[in-house]
């Protein structure tokens, strides 16, 4: 889409739950809603980089219900003016949720499909990426947009890249489930893959028309649950009991791994998805003993921590490589490169 | 003392603030008033060790004025009733604390002095002491109780036994100020010593006629502040201008170290001041990963660690020997052994 085209119209998917970061995100606020890596919560930052009214439409945010006010207030904030919401009932994966972004758009809208809590630093390279799929979204491919690996990963999917299709951007030859180490180390080896990180263009038609192949249960759901939408100022609120008949599905299952004329454009971008706490301290910027540090924090002879809270004030001296967390009313303390365990706390706490 | 002679009047010291228990122990509820090695706070503790009304009359507590009301409560909370409770308008050490209580209570009372903060596990044996004291003191000497060292520690005083009075009672040859380490493990290869613990036994009249002879000063300071002092129920408030008029100074400098006829009862009754969070992590009964939890603490793979909160929950997973205190807004993590450091904690804080 060069910019004489029409606008490009974002779906900012704000339906997950983060609980990798326990004890900061939590259903009643999860990631998304969070300011984890610099002043601004992880939406506002992902709603601002498709916030140039030369080049993008107001956003379609789908998020959870619960937390509506708290949207609104974050997108006004940053000056996102006229945000259309569309307020998940509960939630149906991936797939039903940028349905209902796509029977409310325009059909002939080109939708950039972004998860709400990924970090991307570098701005240019991600439009480009987007300059770069537009001939291919004009012409009703799904494009999905893929991270160029710097590791040998086991927590996302990766696309196995086919032909060139236009420069810089490969027809999908296959997706590939999250792999074990040694398919990881062997997929980085042999090159030509990319991770999937959930960033999709298409146009509204093209998505709809997939559905309507693969997934004619779900578009019938969705379109009966936004016939029956409650509608007031910007805010959709679905049917609820219409909705509850979309089968749950993402969208790599439902639609990209079955549809035809799909394609991945590279890209090295700075993302991140912030997956974990040992994530967040990787791509943070840290002060001269390695710390990331954030919220009312005394840190004495301390080195290689992060250390983040939005209450109480902590004192450390002389530990090294924690990960300490405040919020809540709750702590968490373990050792950097443990964060994966948080979810042995969490289930824990569960079983109390 | 046998047991028909007269009772025992108990003065209990609350005038410490505990500093080094920090964030937990603060001006406004110091060590003593908190509850550190089990459900009863540390007064609370002491009081009930000489509770028993065959053996004590109701005890005299010398306390900041602050505490009024957390100290009656306290103490009514474990059925000390009618204690006499000084409150001081400010701290002058411990020899004018001692000298308010000596004045109001009856010239020929036997007075037992105890800091409020510390812990005795053998109180049988801390008994027995006392009663072996009993003739001396009722003979008009002044008592000290000796802990018998087992160690060579840095952070006590210590008193060089001389020849003994009693079976278990000797005169004391010297005091000696807080040794470096190489006179601790000397003295400690010697033999003949004990630790000062700020525990003794005397009658009123003796202190005062010490008093009048080393600190005329003080006693007259002191006896006129208790003239004009302001009487309610059970609770005495000193005049503040006629008791500012005393000199600050300790027991052990301004009487103890100078008068004549003073003994000593080495004793070995589980005593600590848990001055510090690694001496409460060691005086404190531990699970079977060497942990000391208090609180809400959810602890996986935690080995060798002392965490205390009274109010938020910490959970911590796979951490070895560290110190975690949550209290007030405020969480401290330190290493275990390090405990010392919380001065350069408190300190920063202050410069801030």
């Amino acid at each position: 889409m060069d910019k004489s085209q029409s606008k490009i119209t974002p779906v900012i998917l704000s339906g997950g739950s983060g609980t990798r970061l326990w004890p900061m995100s939590r259903q009643e606020k999860p990631k998304q809603l969070l300011s984890l890596t610099e002043e601004r919560t992880m939406l506002q930052l992902t709603a601002l980089r498709a916030a140039d009214d030369a080049l993008f439409d107001a956003p379609f945010v789908v998020a959870n219900a619960d937390h509506a006010e708290i949207i609104v207030e974050q997108l006004a904030a940053v000056g996102v003016e006229s945000p259309h919401i569309i307020l998940e009932p509960f939630g149906r994966n991936t797939a039903p949720a940028i349905a209902l972004a796509a029977v409310a758009a325009d059909p002939s809208a080109i939708l950039l499909v972004m998860p709400s809590d990924h970090v991307i630093t570098d701005l240019q390279a991600f439009h480009d990426a987007i300059f770069r799929a537009a001939p291919l979204v004009a012409d009703g491919w799904l494009v999905t947009f893929g991270i160029q690996p710097d590791g040998p990963e086991t927590g996302y999917g990766y696309i196995r890249l086919g032909a060139d299709q236009a420069a810089g951007v490969h027809a999908v030859d296959a997706f590939v489930e999250k792999p074990d180490a040694a398919r990881a180390e062997a997929m980085l080896a042999e090159g030509g893959y990319a991770w999937n990180a959930g960033i999709f263009a298409f146009r509204a038609d093209a998505y709809l028309g997939a559905l309507e192949r693969f997934q004619p249960d779900m578009l019938r759901a969705v379109r009966t649950c936004m016939d029956k939408a409650l509608r007031q100022d910007n805010i959709i609120r679905p049917d609820p009991d219409c909705f509850a008949d979309s089968p749950s599905d993402s969208i790599d299952y439902a639609v990209m791994e079955r549809a035809e004329r799909v394609a991945c454009v590279p890209v090295t971008m700075g993302w991140s998805d912030v997956g974990s706490w040992d994530s967040l301290h990787d791509i943070s910027v840290k002060d001269d003993d390695g710390n990331v540090l954030r919220g009312n924090i005394l840190a004495l002879g301390t080195k290689g921590c992060l250390v983040h809270s939005d209450g109480p004030r902590i004192a450390l001296v002389d530990v090294d490589d924690l990960i300490v967390v405040a919020t809540h009313g709750d702590i968490m303390i373990l050792r950097r490169g443990d964060s994966q365990k948080v979810r042995s706390i969490t289930e824990a706490l569960k079983r109390k």
